[in-house]
């Protein structure tokens, strides 16, 4: 990418003061960026550095009043960070979706239909009857199996791995390593004590505008129409186990390392820490808050609440309970001291309780 | 897969009631399945959808009576439910096992032997002196090093990769991502507080009828001639942790995100629940139940019991402590209105306790 | 691997007794190493096996008195176990690195430059302005984005992808599966309840000397210029997680499953174990040890402290809390035990507690 200064003040509709056939190529941050990048400033404890900085220019507020004489052109704007994420947001799309054609060796089963602009990276493999919307990105060594739908948009990371029949919808991005639609843990006990497995019929449904972090793991519906449902604007985070028929609502947001087991419904717009676990066959409400670690054991009825221990308990609650937890030890002595003074009846006693 | 329903009737020992020479070619629920399809009806809550069902035929106990007419042909059963897996099953296996030949490009290193009908996909990589038997599917993306021998039926997922050396059984499944014989995690302490890495040169070895799930990691076992072992019948489950010479007894379960710590040794018919953790060097008896987010911290040597908490302490006790956790803040008012009433001895009062 | 007797006892320093041209091929335990093997004895309660074994030559220690016919050569040295580890560790440096060359089909984006001695297999894939030193081995199915760096000596296991940007030091190992670069988990909260992703534009740097195990991932930074940072000497286990921007202290060991929220930086020497969580924006001190399981909620200032529990305590302190803890129903009903006999306040009595 490159721009002229010009360029970038009416892409944010700031004003310019400066050369605006100056050009700049890269984003940097204002203590260390260097000529042919655009800094900006917004917290005022780094107003020190735009008297020093290299950067070719600066993104400041309207209301910027410089001290001392300002080396780096200015950009002014209304919010300067909202306008620099504005610009790093072009900068990525434009990283993201430089890449187009096909690299070869790559795989193509029969029956492929893609949109235009498709990306697709060498060592890719695409099964039968698979069919991709305008721009998407295929990386080197995704996997994607037979009769697979994907939307428009849609950017697979290296080694992303589609099983059969899934559905991905517009806007997502998968990253690297992240598994989608493998068999779930689905195992009938027998009498000789071995398990005999219950083939996995079922598909996942991924919606639109859906982000999933790497080494992920989604697996598919037990039953043939059934599914396993990512809501739209649901945001994944690496490393979770999200197991068979489970369903995330809406705009819901979960941590790294975070576990749900078979069948559980999590709520809309809910936050579920890292390294939370969550049971089977629950139903969690809208907007409930996990904090990290926490186990939840039963479903979550009444909406908005903070939760935390295992079984989860309210977050304030459990933060009570678990300062007492820290001085166990002196109460059990308090404790004893006050059985001492009042003296304990016989029966007790005589079970040696001390 | 398509079959008359004459043909199903006589796979399942069934009584049909309707034409035998329509053809389903799919599994489906009774309530939204469409024609061309069979679904089952063992529920009795169902029942109402039998009435309106558009599925082509039903498979129904031999006792059923209907009360209005049902569209759909009838298969008469004992068990419509065991049936309808029955039918899963062998269309689950028509699924898997409908790939043979080996897809271009794949890399076959030198002394391969494979049994009949084998699948190797595009971009698989088998090292040399390998030996595989009859009906291995190898899917596309799998990494197989030197020197590995599998076992007949046995499916390796796309992506999954085996470290050289391991042995893998037969009628086993390993999904996506799975990593088998990676090193285990051994360094030796240096005198400067750096680490030497110890070379980890055992193995893995996975006994028949293994089920893995996604993501998950074996390591191999650190000396030569030692192994990793995974026996007959063990399930496990997505992103699951099984460090160096850890040992998984016959038939026993673990499940998503769970992780076993260096050289322990896991009962048989055992259930580990979602992310527990196991540390190293311990012993875990038979017919071990150990619930979601346990910590193991010691050797388990009576067989049979429950466990959770950390350290792990029988559930049952552990769910009675909990329930006073959780109104610890509550007995620590009591307990300060009784020193307050009984009086306390001078040394506590002069320690500042309140 | 083949030596006479003589080159290995040359290469520990160690006195043979036998004939040095006596090959050997392989290691081995000395309760079942075959001819052509060697193995060690440093453990009295395995001297029995010396007596029998079928190893070529075992390692001893030079004060060891054989009370029977020994059948092996012996090569008498100080340290029995460390002069194996020494073998051991030649044996894996040349089986990790006898090999060499280039396999196809591999895909090599333009401007690559590489040492001496490159392995690239079969489907690896190497982006645009890929620079790696002398004897780096580049696996099967390893992906490597454009403009990344890799020192000497480093080893990319099958199927690691290293995202754009990355830069990795010598003498490095990294195990299948793991991902290097991935986004961090940032999304801004919108007004209507979405995320809008935010572009992680920061890279990875890992440094000489880092071990990573199977299936772990570490984000990208944030910010164009920032770095998720793990230092010299680093040792990751298997499926963690590290968030954008952390930074790992030289020498510190982090085992299996654990996971550091964003921007937190751990200090040196320290040891994180399994499942530990860690949350975001802390600073822990060097010389930290986190008990397995625990939770970090807030920054570590002190050096040398050991932690358990969630939040985190001192780990004596948790063990203490936590055994009053087990107790706690016995508590409740001692507590109720004294009230009784002392009686309780009106206005507690008319609280309803009992």
């Amino acid at each position: 990418m490159e721009f002229t200064l010009q360029q970038i003040a009416l892409m944010l509709g700031g004003e310019l003061r400066g050369n605006g056939q100056q050009k700049v190529n890269m984003l940097g941050k204002i203590q260390d960026a260097k000529a042919g990048q655009i800094a900006f400033l917004a917290n005022p404890k780094y107003e020190q550095y735009i008297y020093t900085t290299q950067a070719t220019a600066v993104i400041v507020s309207r209301d910027f009043q410089a001290k001392k004489e300002v080396p780096a052109a200015l950009i002014l704007v209304d919010d300067p960070y909202l306008s620099f994420t504005v610009l790093l947001e072009e900068y990525h799309k434009m990283l993201s979706f430089q890449k187009t054609g096909v690299e070869q060796p790559s795989f193509t089963g029969a029956h492929f239909s893609a949109g235009k602009n498709l990306y697709q990276g060498a060592f890719s493999y695409i099964g039968q009857n698979v069919k991709v919307g305008d721009n998407v990105k295929i990386y080197p060594h995704v996997f994607i199996g037979d009769n697979v739908e994907i939307g428009s948009n849609t950017i697979l990371h290296p080694n992303v791995k589609i099983y059969s029949g899934t559905r991905i919808g517009s806007q997502c991005e998968i990253h690297a390593g992240t598994v989608i639609g493998s068999d779930g843990f689905g195992f009938a006990p027998q009498e000789d004590g071995s398990y005999k497995t219950i083939p996995q019929l079922g598909n996942v449904i991924i919606e639109d505008n859906v982000s999933i972090g790497a080494n992920t793991v989604i697996d598919c519906a037990t039953m043939m129409g059934d599914a396993t449902v990512i809501r739209k604007g649901v945001k994944l985070d690496n490393l979770i186990q999200i197991a068979h028929n489970v369903e995330v609502g809406k705009n819901t947001v979960i941590a790294a390392q975070a576990g749900v087991s078979g069948s559980s419904k999590i709520g809309e717009n809910s936050m579920i820490a890292g390294q939370v676990g969550i049971a089977g066959h629950l139903v969690i409400a809208n907007n409930t808050s996990i904090g990290a670690q926490a186990g939840i054991s039963k479903s979550i009825k009444e909406e908005g609440q903070r939760l935390l221990g295992y079984p989860a308990i309210d977050i304030k609650e459990y933060f009570r309970c678990y300062a007492v937890f820290k001085r166990l030890p002196d109460i059990n002595d308090r404790l004893r001291e006050l059985e001492k003074r009042v003296g304990k009846p016989e029966s007790i006693e005589s079970n040696g309780h001390a």
